[in-house]
């Protein structure tokens, strides 16, 4: 865990945006990104140093409740410094929705003891009009059920090197996936994906494997067998970005719930 | 009615589109406007005539299932006349969703027999980032469940002056509301209004007014008596039209559904 800097309030970020036309989470030179947006903001309230992330979204990918650590000299309120924050962040699509002093020892990728993402996919012909860049387009119907059924192979405790992309930098390939459930809403089919962390891509990777299911181009049973050959070869291709949205984090103590079980007993976002 | 121009052949299409940068359903000059986009891409199939929509949305305001009338010369298959459109309105964010052959004497305005809309509010301090231009952005906490009491009283066959458009062109200001329910999803209120039809700006007037009640700045009961008043000046504001989004437009006879209880027996949406 990197240091505190001296003389600085830690503060927990609840952020959401719209990850289109940025290049995901992580500061990368010159490329717009989400941190070097919230960092340049920080800068103007004195943000001494890098603000660390729960989940390092990709590029095109959105959040409605990513968090954030980011450190502030001074003693602002809590509203002051979400109201300023997304001030110095306009006309950017990335908000802050809350800030709550962060507890000592606080580490937003550390401490979180669960990740939910929600992945959409609009299966019609027509493109979409009113959720541009929010769905994966897929121009032909998939079967639900299916999907569904091949998911559930997915849960539990496995080595999930076949669905983890080849620059992923986690020291082990196993991972624990407590929920993946395929439903349909109309013309979209929604994902729930939920685990402590995720491997790199692997809810895409997910994703595009169930809609090979889905498809009818491969059979119920070869999304388990994916799984098994630990071959990322074996596994289906990574679906698109835009479909994908980083939910909820998941911590001991939900640092931004209201009254006395906060972390704080203190709610910020009146 | 007008007549349905000789050699031709009347199309029902389904219509989805994000409203921003639009001036609205109707056609006007030089404006972007959704009826003068869909017409020009109507025009590059022969269309010889101006089309009719169920509803003409104003400007800013979107539409999951805006419901049109265009007759296209010749006997193209059904898929053809989606497929076309869709490809001469790129990248226009209009995309025709469905299309089925328009039964004789069929007209998308006078054979409806209700619509239904939805609006959205985003009561938060933090600005949208993932629904802008989607929802309308109240800076303040509003209580729901007020709002879902005043909403009750305007159900019903009632003069609807007060909640009128001063430019609206309808004979008649009575109208039967036949659902108006208020929800809260996390930071969103969810507003379905149901009705046979709506006056001009009824639906964004009724919210406008609701919202008073949700800040506390109206009683429960000043909606019934702001109704009862028959006087537009007695009632709230207009509401943004971002938040509104025409969901559905029902008819006897879904010319849009499976199966051999649509008007054609046909499905065109493969």
């Amino acid at each position: 865990l990197p240091d505190k800097p001296p003389d600085t309030q830690g503060w927990a970020l609840l952020l959401e945006y719209d990850g289109t036309g940025f290049a995901g989470w992580q500061r990368q030179g010159q490329l717009p990104t989400i941190q070097s947006v919230l960092e340049a903001a920080g800068a103007k309230l004195g943000c001494p140093a890098p603000c660390i992330a729960a989940g390092r979204t990709d590029a095109g990918v959105h959040a409605a409740g990513q968090v954030v650590l980011m450190h502030l000299p001074g003693r602002l309120p809590a509203i002051r410094v979400r109201d300023a924050l997304n001030y110095h962040m306009k006309p950017h699509s990335i908000v802050v929705r809350e800030v709550t002093a962060a507890p000592a020892g606080w580490n937003p990728r550390f401490s979180a003891i669960g990740r939910h993402y929600r992945y959409r996919i609009l299966d019609r012909r027509a493109r979409p009009a009113l959720d541009r860049n929010r769905v994966w387009h897929v121009h032909h119907r998939l079967d639900v059920g299916a999907m569904q059924e091949a998911a559930q192979s997915l849960l539990g405790r496995h080595d999930f090197t076949s669905f983890r992309a080849a620059g992923c930098q986690a020291k082990s390939p196993v991972r624990t996936l407590d929920r993946l459930d395929v439903t349909r809403s109309g013309d979209e089919i929604i994902i729930i994906a939920e685990a402590r962390s995720f491997l790199h891509h692997q809810v895409r990777n997910m994703v595009g494997t169930l809609a090979l299911v889905g498809a009818g181009k491969w059979p119920v049973a070869a999304v388990g067998e994916a799984l098994a050959a630990q071959d990322r070869r074996r596994a289906g291709p990574t679906a698109a970005a835009e479909g994908l949205c980083l939910m909820s984090v998941v911590y001991d103590v939900d640092p931004f719930a209201k009254g006395p079980g906060s972390c704080l007993g203190q709610r910020v976002n009146v």
